[in-house]
């Protein structure tokens, strides 16, 4: 990409920050400064009013870790979801795809990573504690482990079933097998044969 | 796209004005807000300064139809552009292409689009009065028409043409070298620079 200025300061600016957003890159961010200038008022006057608000309103949710705009959040005082069942998730995107999903009307936690020796992730950089704390604090009956299946997710699992040890929680974890839709041929094999091994009758 | 409420409504609307920027989907906007609501500090402020600012300062330019701060723009006080050569451009955007590929030291003039009956845009929805105006006034010698090689460029480029006649001043357009139905956002700056070199008269 050039670095040849092409609009004023404050034009070339906003394409800068747009171009970090993830899902744009320079050449996109160009394109949605140039829309956004279109719509001002429709758009860009909106969006930066949105972006102001959330700055200002969005937090972390002190029990379990999710972005909400109050924290507690308004999963966790949620008096229509079950408490006693907690999905453990790496990121609040797990969280946000598992509510689209819609299968459980269950609590969460968020661990905010999983972990990494190489990377310097460490348990003390993630939510673990909080979690054995929430758990040892009963009313938890059942955690349902549902990291992403990569060496990392798995290793962090194991971690916490660890911390867990002794106390009196169920500890589960998601089923592995073939996705929803998914082609057999374009499935690895540790998923094909995860999915034979845990085959269920008609 | 599910419809679920996942997050509170501060947050749903942020993701629903990102999902309606070019380049960003609903998936890719959630993901996007995320990663916003993460870098709070560091981006999602910032940005939604930029947007503010910009919200209040950028105008268009009542000289050329450029987007800029001030007004008029930039390009058009630059007293060391050639203001004999005035580039026609459908769009900002092909003014910012042309800008990276830096081959002329010219002006421009942006059209604000294409001649398109059948989507009801006529002569007068586009700035072509204000450029037989300008050319009129004297002092442009030669008026490059940079319109994209489509149907409804090339048809906006005969009618200014013609509106022009009886004027003194040199009208040529950029070689062929554009591909037939090729968007000049879209082409390299090589591309762009030999267009206009081996521009020809109309
Ligand atoms: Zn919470
Ligand atoms: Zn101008």
């Amino acid at each position: 990409m050039s670095t040849k200025r092409i609009a004023g300061p404050e034009i070339e600016r906003l394409i800068q920050l747009l171009a970090k957003v993830p899902g744009l890159g320079p050449r996109s961010a160009r394109r949605a400064a140039l829309h956004l200038i279109k719509k001002k008022d429709q758009l860009m006057a909106p969006l930066a009013g949105a972006l102001a608000e959330a700055v200002e309103k969005v937090t972390v949710c002190s029990v379990c870790g999710n972005v909400d705009t109050v924290d507690p959040c308004s999963i966790c005082t949620d008096p229509r979801r079950d408490g006693a069942t907690v999905i453990v998730v790496e990121d609040v995107s797990d969280l946000w795809a598992l509510e689209r999903a819609g299968a459980m009307n269950a609590k969460y936690h968020v661990l905010g990573g999983t972990l990494s020796p190489l990377d310097g992730v460490g348990p003390e950089d993630l939510n673990i504690r909080s979690l054995v704390d929430r758990v040892a604090a009963g009313g938890v009956s059942e955690l349902i482990i549902a990291v992403n299946a990569t060496v990392e997710g798995q290793t962090t699992a194991h971690f916490i079933t660890d911390q867990l040890e002794g106390l009196d929680v169920k500890v589960t974890r998601l089923a592995h097998g073939v996705p929803v839709g998914g082609e057999l041929d374009y499935l690895d094999e540790g998923t094909l044969s995860a999915a034979l091994r845990s085959r269920t009758s008609f």
